[in-house]
């Protein structure tokens, strides 16, 4: 039976694949104007170098980027696999009927208007689209939705940065654009980078059961990424769900889950969604990952990115700041994980360099800022909580406000490469909190030392609580999974 | 009952008002090396130009600023009040004798190695400070904390700047210095201000029921923010912490509810920590409010300091970006506040202007671009939710993504400008959400917009979910206490 269902979703799945190869793009509804939307369209792909033929079609009689604007798509001498719509939705069916002369294999629409307007005129307009599509083979995103992002090929949403064309291992789908946007440009400071994304919007004809298959067989995507607000086809999207979260970690928040947001919802991409309790019960049996918030999301898109499969729940927790301290082993139970306090032989070998005065070796390890600012006696303190069975991860958090006391930020960048070079033998997961508190003056130095640490393949976290909440859902994932590889 | 019960902690609270206005300073322990800690005391009593007399103790026959280092504080010809130890814990014994016999009011005890390391040695030496002090009629702040903060008399901590010099209306009590701290460096980034703080440490003779009293009869403390481990005497606690929270915004955050949590505190102040289900339950008793951390904590003191009180839960949401909205309904109701659909009048008026296709204008309000960035627009929207009496607050959130479009950033201040104007006239609690996503290239604008609408009078957070949150438990505090004022 699983079997099955898996052989299933994976021929759907991989027939997808051409949406991320498309040989020609046309955006349509492209003009000179710098505000137009099209343009907008147009521009990102060329500078992220789409690999295919691109071309604009519009009203103009003129050029953009140097190339010629067309009239029509049927104007276009080339074939055309893909079409970005962004006209008014009074002329789509018009364009859907030109797309099926010309052969087109997928049609994206960024045009809002349809079935989330809650209006008859709007649904009827959307159905038909999908009528004549259906009718022509040709198959349709959207509408109201960004479409398509995927580095390596160059394909591009709206409005992106060539900063953004770095490639990874994250898969997303997601219903919403602005969304997409966010975990793309918010992914790319944080150190997470996508295979591809699909940005879907209403969902009238491929939708998220279709994409989810597509990304549960992906050999690119490692991880799995999931907004949405409403569900086609609740039993396929639950079977598609429950073989992704088998394979993949498969994060997923849901828009609308309470009364208010399932009205908001409803205006948005027309979804009808369900509410909170239904939710977390198919994530319960799905084994997906369900959160609140992007925010949340990206905490643990960043832990499966980064950090390899730890044995258990048990944390050593080394920091400077008494408050802190406490605070982080408060965050880490109440997240459930544990932080047992470490046997004799453990605080004895800390001791012999840590002052009694103002410190902890207890687990957490409060340590002396002649430890924590020393780089060979805090990589000393790193090894010796490493060193102990007791501990299946490490957490460090580095109180940033400490630049500013004198070469405060010398030592805090000295102690940065200490913590690298202990990653580079270590052979227990690490995480590292920078804890700015959104001070501006250490904010640029703080972006600095993540990237450092990004580098060396250490994830970094903005709060204890997120890095305690992000690495206990990391850790029950594989409780649950436990044929996944440590 | 109650009333004889306010009149005792009142006599008692301002009994300690003596402590805010000292009129002589010594801080022993000072020399001319930089990475000296008295010296990083000394300094900045000096920067916030202390308006008493200040005298450096130490063992250089030198000066500092200017002024002599004297080898006792017996040696000073004039009177001290108050002084801030900084030397080994060891020589505190002949420090606090010393202090007797020049009749010094108080000393704080920034040394530590006392009760907290959990050996008999420094429990001994702890009762030994006491006896001495108790005998010679002199009190004890710590030892193993910064003592007191009170910038409109230029009293401050180790290592503070110029820039924390400002006063406000929120006193805080705090049994760790790195979270005393804390609230003061993160409160002046985001618009939170101090009448007074005291960062107590172990608190052996002085404690946080002491200083609860002070701050709830203080006429320059509106809000309350207490940070503790362990509680000396759990009635007399229990008991201030009522009368705080029955006049006062009481907000606190418990270290060390957690069994490694209390491990912790055990280690950092000595404090025998109770458990998290005990907490809540004097909370929900004393009308106090329990926090998870200082940013909660934060979160909270902002509202409390820049909001009126609202007339109840119900919340007109406006905002761009279709997630989002369903994000903001999701958060709000998660939070228990209510986002009530708006009924046709009001639709009505708000679609007069607001294009049909991708918004919403049910509540929340996810607005066009068209309307979003014209500021006669904005306003005229802000204008219509705000007129419904169905609505009793309004949450503005502001995608900073958007400062990277074409003119984006123009837009995004002509924006805030229109909310200022707004606020000017309005009469309904509004607070705004500035989602920077902490993408770097935003920051600085994001900053710099925080501080002018900080500077109109209102609250400004860094994510929906936390906007909501504090919202609600400010709320919640006026349900509770429903005789405090409109």
């Amino acid at each position: 039976m699983i079997y099955k269902e898996i052989s299933n979703f994976s021929s759907d799945g991989k027939e997808l694949e051409y949406l991320f190869h498309p040989q020609g793009i046309a955006v349509v509804g492209v003009s000179q104007n710098p505000a137009n939307l099209g343009r907008q369209f147009f521009l990102p792909l060329i500078q992220l170098q789409y690999k295919g033929n691109l071309y604009p079609v519009g009203l103009e009689d003129s050029e953009i980027a140097g190339l010629k604007i067309y009239k029509s798509i049927l104007d276009i001498p080339e074939p055309i696999d893909y079409v970005i719509c962004c006209i008014p939705a009074s002329a789509t069916p018009q364009l859907v009927e030109d797309c099926v002369k010309k052969k087109v294999k997928v049609v994206q629409f960024f045009t809002s208007g349809f079935s989330e307007t809650g209006e008859e005129e709007g649904k009827e307009l959307e159905q038909k689209l999908l009528d004549i599509a259906r009718r022509g083979g040709v198959r349709l995103i959207g509408p109201n939705c960004l479409g398509i992002y995927c580095p390596s090929q160059g394909l591009t949403f709206l409005n992106t940065t060539p900063s953004l064309a770095r490639s990874g291992q994250v898969g997303f789908l997601a219903q919403s654009g602005g969304n997409s946007r966010e975990l793309i440009e918010i992914g790319s400071v944080r150190g997470i980078y996508y295979s591809k994304g699909i940005s879907f919007g209403n969902a009238c004809d491929l939708n998220e059961s279709d994409f989810l298959e597509y990304f549960t067989q992906d050999k690119e995507t490692k991880i799995i990424g999931v907004y949405i607000e409403g569900v086609k086809d609740g039993r396929r999207f639950f079977r598609a769900l429950r073989a992704a979260a088998r394979i993949k970690p498969t994060i997923i928040l849901k828009g609308g889950q309470t009364e208010a947001g399932s009205q908001a919802a409803l205006s948005h991409t027309g979804s009808l969604a369900g509410n909170e309790i239904v939710w977390q019960a198919i994530c319960q049996q799905t084994g997906a990952m369900l959160v609140n918030d992007l925010d949340e999301m990206m905490d643990l898109m960043l832990a499966f990115s980064y950090v390899k499969r730890p044995r258990g729940r048990r944390l050593g927790v080394v920091g400077f700041g008494g408050g802190r301290s406490v605070q982080s082993a408060d965050d880490c139970e109440r997240a459930r994980l544990s932080v047992p306090s470490f046997p004799p032989e453990i605080r004895q070998k800390l001791r012999e360099f840590t002052p009694e005065a103002g410190t902890s070796v207890r687990n957490p390890v409060d340590s002396s800022p002649f430890v924590f600012w020393d780089p060979l006696l805090f990589s000393q303190t790193l090894e010796i909580v490493e060193s102990y069975d007791g501990v299946d991860s490490l957490l460090v958090y580095l109180p940033m406000a400490f630049a500013f006391v004198d070469r405060g930020e010398q030592l805090i960048r000295v102690q940065v490469e200490a913590i690298k070079d202990f990653k580079a033998k270590s052979r227990k997961p690490l995480i590292v909190a920078l804890l700015s508190g959104g001070i501006p003056r250490v904010l640029q130095l703080d972006f600095e030392l993540e990237r450092i640490l990004l580098d060396a393949g250490i994830p970094v976290y903005p709060s204890l609580g997120r890095a305690a909440c992000a690495l206990s859902r990391f850790v029950k994932y594989y409780e649950r999974n436990l044929s996944q590889p440590f």
